[in-house]
Order: C-alpha cells, then structure tokens, then sequence
C-alpha cells in the first residue's frame, strides 16, 4: 500500500519526540484537514503515549457540540475565522486530559471560496493549558489535497515550534 | 504531494454518493486508525453534506469522556473489543446529528499484541439510529501501516454494504 508522505511523518515524529520529551499530551480539532493531522500523528509507532485524541468538526453544528464553539462566533465571524479556530483549539483542550491542542478551519476547496475568503484560507490556533492560544491565518495554493496536507505540514510546525521553544 | 491512495478514495467517494442520496449524514469513532476513515471521506469535495464529524478516541479516557464507553468495559474486555466497538459507534451517534456512526478499535503494532490479542486484530461496528449496531471482527496482517489502511478500507465497505442494503 501507498504509504504516508515521509517528510509529514518525519515532522510527526519531530512532534511526538518533543512533547514525550515534556511530558505533554496533545488534542487536534480539525475541520478542513478532517482527521488528516491525527492521522499522520498516530501513524507513528508508541503515538499513545503523547496522542490523547482529536475531534472532526465538519459541520458548524459539531463545532458547537462537541468543542462549545458558539452559535454567535460561527453566525458573525463564519466557520472559517481566527475567532473559531482558537475556540475550536480551546473547546478540545477543555474536553480531554491534554496540555496542548491544535485546531484548524479553512476552505479547502475546490468550491467554497469567495472574494473575501478566498480557496486556500486556512486559520490555525494553538492552545495550551498555561498560555494564551496562538492563532496563525495562511493561504495555501492548490488543489483541495495540496491545501489539505499543506495545513497539516503547518500544524505540525507549529506544534514543533512551540514545543521547542520550551524546550 | 503524493495523493491518498485512490482505490480508497474511490470507496469513500461511494460512500457519499449512497449516503447523500438516502439523505443521511455521518459520524466516525475511530482508535487503531487515527483519524484516516475521516480523512479519506473528507478527501472527497462535496462531503460537508454528509459528513457530520468524527472522533478520535485514542486513550481509554479519551473513549470515556467524548464517547461514554464505560470503563467497566474497558477494564473488563479491553479497549479492543466488541463491547467496546459498538459503544464507541453507540456514543459517536448520541453526540451528534447523524444517523450512521463507524467504529474501529484495534492493534495496528508494532507493539501492543499479545496471544489472545494479536498484532492486525481489530474490531468495527456500524451503528444506526433506526438499527441494532453490527460489529465485524478481523485480523489484518502486514505493517503498522498496512493493518491502518486495511482498517480504513474495511470501514468504507461495511458503511457502503449497509447503505446498499438499505437503497
């Protein structure tokens, strides 16, 4: 079978190294990469031990249900936001026994798009249980898998980053 | 990038099709896989119409707390189990607003197997609002790798078999 792409699982690998190291746990909530990051996550061998677990929030509805996303936040700002995103990254923090998650929203496309937000939009929020979460707005360029596995390359930079400089 | 592999991306892309056409929405609870059921459904445009969310319920508590397995299953037949399978595709429908759930729980290796619960075994179930839940068991072999996507695939097959049979 195809396997992962290895420079992703590399990074992963990267993440999972850092956060065993600190004794961190770690939460994703997802949207447009639906359940990519926590893939590539717990594609690793011995991932149980820093991956707590992570939502997919596809539709707004599970946004609020399950990470406490408000109604007003999606209705105002639009699912697609900074506001959603570090509610998403805060609401999965809030539901499981993890020190750090990592939440993204976006319009992977390849309809979806408009002028103001456009294919590519992608929001990411890093939270954590003793600092301020850390809100990131890209535009990735390609097709609906380009943008996709390129948000998930972002995320894990993140996390990575994050966790190095605490280090 | 490389692409998700296509033979599952093609099921995934059946899936939808039976599903939006009997006007269900689906929710996913997964554990061994990590996310990659999710991923390979949400790889297809269009899917926000029937993809209503997933979970990744990677730690014992994690299955407890976002999906209300109880912990006398957990302790009594093991994460991986048939008890545990069906609560899990039980729970993932009492969160949300869909009408099917899958679950899959099980031992992707390397480490983990033991006699009576060896590396490859995994269990699923389909759950349905209108139905009793349906558990499959099997035994994968192969890589880390190997036993995730033949999970994967096997969850696109049996979602796709039930919405056949209810066409």
């Amino acid at each position: 079978m195809t396997e992962l792409p290895q420079d992703l699982v590399e990074l992963a690998k990267e993440v999972l190294t850092c956060a065993r190291a600190q004794g961190k746990r770690l939460v994703t909530a997802e949207s447009c990469t639906g359940g990519l990051i926590a893939s590539f996550l717990t594609a690793v061998p011995g991932s149980s031990d820093v991956i707590e677990g992570g939502f997919v929030t596809y539709s707004n509805d599970a946004k609020t249900r399950l990470l406490g996303v408000p109604r007003d936040a999606l209705a105002t700002h639009g699912a697609v936001s900074d506001i959603v995103a570090s509610a998403m990254a805060e609401g999965a923090l809030a539901q499981v026994q993890a020190q750090m998650a990592v939440s993204v929203t976006g319009i992977a496309g390849p309809g979806g798009g408009g002028k103001d937000k456009p294919v590519g939009l992608v929001f990411m929020a890093l939270a954590q249980t003793d600092a301020d979460a850390v809100v990131k707005r890209y535009v990735f360029a390609g097709t609906r898998d380009d943008v996709r596995r390129a948000a998930v390359g972002a995320a894990l930079e993140l996390l990575l980053s994050t966790l190095k400089a605490e280090a």
